[in-house]
């Protein structure tokens, strides 16, 4: 598919979407975590350099990035700067989606900030030409990380919070970037909660079957018969595809168009296996409304949908539905706008965050991830280190550095780090591509036994698990610690 | 002056000083530190990534780099890897002028590389048009350092040599990269000796005044009648201009031609102050021929000449030919091109490597300071923010960010760096704009109490003050011990 085209279906996808819900994602999505976001935080624009790394290519040129900040909370001049080192999407998604953060502020008397990443949400730095060539070369981690520290220095200035310590949050890439923030910044962030963080994995260490294996785990939790009737579904698709029955696909997925090659019946089983990782990544014990609605306990109703009667296309097509028609507003599913096939094998999302993601897949960050119907439940769907090379400099004229990622950031030679939290919650499927085992008492790994996604940042919850509050726990008083550290050392030496 | 005539001038001057001494300067220095560097080392290249921080403005464009490497010392596959990080010039004067390095790789059976910084000697990655706009944006502190990160990497696997840890050396701004690479890479190098290294200065920290009062405080010491005498002699020139009597200026310090202009007048003064810049920079023990030809003891030489003689305008023109004319080859002293002013008050040299080192002290490297005549000896030559601004937007069209090298690269925030010693020499004038005072056990400074710049690195001489002998044991200690741990945690996880 065209760019052109490609970016024309995700705006049609998003209109979709959005008049299904009745209002727009982003609107939607601030009411979460029990309060109004909005009511928090003010949004502003820092004028941020464009390139960093380059003192000719555009001047001294600037954009406009997007951050939210609350000083509610802030014993002014004195009390922390929690700061969130926003990832691949909108900013006021995932501050109405953290809301740990906002209660630790409360707790700690901290100033509150949100910052959205370049190339995302609204901070797209040659507004809609930021994803052509060579506008989006501008797009990469140092930039971003870059971006946060000068951010971090000037605010600071104009806040007169010069001897205010600084802690950065993230969940996923986010709490990369967080890490990231920490290992190369010390100078400016004291600390770092990296939630959820795949610093491992991302950097091309470790096993490219971990990811769908871990997904799989997930449903087999539940029951294995959840595993084999997923299995069992997949296989009856194979076989419908192998017969070319394209009008029975249609028809028992429910298609908008039926499926008329190999590449459509590829593109159904991303699509299908997307639902699954969706389901395991967010599989929270109340209903969410981050990246996309889910229900509680998404991955116990999915296997009990999946087991819910004897037709396992059609168990398979409405465990899909929780995922891609969570209002049932759908009256058919259209192959090519509710997922996109992208660098990411976990799925980059829809709408313009996503050509974003997929940039930053096919230059920096490492995602080879396979199913194989071996080691999960999933079709076999190779994505080598050669298939990204060639879809990454067709889509984008851009060869990937596969060794890049561990060079610049450490790869698992983190013995000199410290102050980083690396959390995990066993239920996701990014755990065990992050750091599972503390490295120091200042490089801890905290393992959250019922937790999905980067849980330990949400607001909390009824619901919760006992393991996620005694993770919580844990977090605020590591956090408390550094700071005062931090304290002792800028009042030093301001 | 337009750029292809500077660039000619500097041409031209190199042709002269070549003719004058002879044999091409970088053939005559090989032979210092009593040896042949030429038989130690081969000269090698390395495909090298044009932009580790755009992937698709040069798409993976490779440039050639130079190195120079030695395993005559090596315990094959054990021993450690030390590594010279270069800088700003051709990296066999280096190599030629750091025998320390050789002579502790022969101790601790290390494998020697030296490696030129881009965009200096041979490494230049658009040949002759390197030094146009756009292709001189590459050069960075940041593009050099992934430069020696991925080298390391590369030639560690090449060579079989995963295990071996690394260290690594540098002086003066290679002193700065060298502890850069640990702060940015502790997960490639374990050690860093950055020897008179202005870490604080380059990076805005410090007074403006203090690298001039250092270089008039070197001649003070030898004799407050010396700095009085340079002083008187400045004011004398500076009557003369008053007057604008331009052909006793001519014939007091045979120029070439008469002066015509407060510029030239400026200009003189400026190549005046660079000889005693020089001088105290190079204030060795023994004779050298490190960025020009030295006596031995040069400030002492320098003060015997600005008193041999009632007339202190020859005294002063004869202190310069200490350094413009030590072979007494030249009949006249040419102002613009025996020196060159640039975005550096300290000097920028000659030749290409000027260009790509003014370029730099127009992004990255902070170095306005002034001489003022109350806190130095030297006439009044202001460099302010704005002068740079104006003097870097004309000549390179690149705007300063005076606060970037200490928001990248920590500034005084050094609590959480490990693993370095900042060696400098209480002799020299950039000695002060480093780090004097250990910041924990294994962040050290070194004070060398008659060293000059950078003066534990080069090779063990008979003329050598104890000062330089214990610092290079301590030296030699430290890094036998870091060396020692970082193969323990290689070996647990390779």
């Amino acid at each position: 598919m065209s760019k052109m085209l490609a970016v024309f279906a995700i705006q049609l996808t998003l209109l979709c979407v959005e008049l299904l819900h009745g209002l727009p994602l982003s609107l939607q999505s601030r009411k979460r975590d029990g309060f109004q976001t909005e009511d928090r935080f003010t949004e502003k624009y820092f004028t941020q350099t464009l390139d960093h790394f380059n003192f000719n290519s555009m001047g001294n040129g600037t954009f406009q990035q997007r951050y939210l900040i609350t000083d509610k909370y802030w014993k002014k001049g004195y009390g922390p700067i929690f700061f969130y080192t926003g990832n691949e999407g909108d900013i006021w998604e995932f501050a109405a989606n953290s809301g740990f953060i906002s209660e630790l502020a409360a707790q700690q008397g901290a100033l509150l900030i949100f910052a959205e990443h370049r190339y995302y949400g609204r901070s797209l730095p040659f507004g809609k030409d930021s994803f052509s060539l060579p506008q989006v070369g501008l797009l990469t981690v140092e930039q971003a990380l870059a971006d946060y520290a000068v951010m971090i220095s000037e605010l600071k200035q104009q806040l007169e919070a010069q001897l205010c310590p600084v802690i950065v949050f993230g969940g996923s890439y986010g709490g990369m970037l967080s890490a990231y923030m920490r290992f190369k910044y010390p100078n400016i962030v004291a600390g770092a909660l990296a939630a959820s963080a795949p610093v491992l994995a991302t950097a091309g260490l470790g096993d490219s079957r971990q990811f769908f294996r871990d997904v799989t785990a997930d449903f087999e939790r539940v029951s294995p018969k959840c595993r084999d009737a997923v299995r069992g579904a997949f296989h009856q698709l194979a076989e419908l595809a192998q017969l070319q029955d394209y009008s029975r696909i249609q028809s028992e997925f429910s298609l908008c168009a039926p499926p008329a090659s190999a590449q459509d019946i590829q593109q159904l089983n991303g699509l299908l296996r997307n639902a699954f990782t969706l389901m395991a990544m967010l599989d929270y014990p109340y209903s969410t409304h981050f990246m996309g609605n889910m229900p509680a306990n998404p991955v116990k109703v999915g296997c009990e949908t999946m087991l819910s009667g004897p037709d396992l296309l059609t168990n398979l097509r409405n465990t899909a539905g929780i995922v891609y028609n969570s209002t049932g507003g759908l009256s058919c599913f259209d192959l090519y706008t509710l997922y996109l096939q992208c660098a990411d094998p976990t799925g980059c999302g829809l709408g313009l965050d996503s050509l974003a993601w997929d940039y930053q897949a096919c230059t920096e960050v490492n995602l080879c991830f396979e199913s194989n119907n071996v080691t999960d439940m999933f079709p076999p769907m190779a994505f080598t280190e050669t298939d990204r090379e060639q879809y990454c400099s067709k889509r984008w004229a851009v060869l990937p550095r596969p060794s890049w990622l561990k060079t610049q950031f450490w790869g698992d030679a983190l013995s000199t780090a410290s102050n980083i939290i690396f959390s995990n919650g066993d239920l996701d499927p990014w755990a065990n591509g992050g750091v599972r085992w503390s490295l120091s008492p200042s490089v801890v790994a905290v393992n959250i036994s019922e937790g999905a996604h980067h849980l330990d940042l949400r607001g909390s919850d009824a619901a919760d698990p006992v393991s996620v509050i005694s993770a919580r726990k844990t977090e605020a008083e590591l956090i408390a610690q550094w700071v005062e550290e931090e304290r002792v050392r800028l009042q030093r030496s301001p």
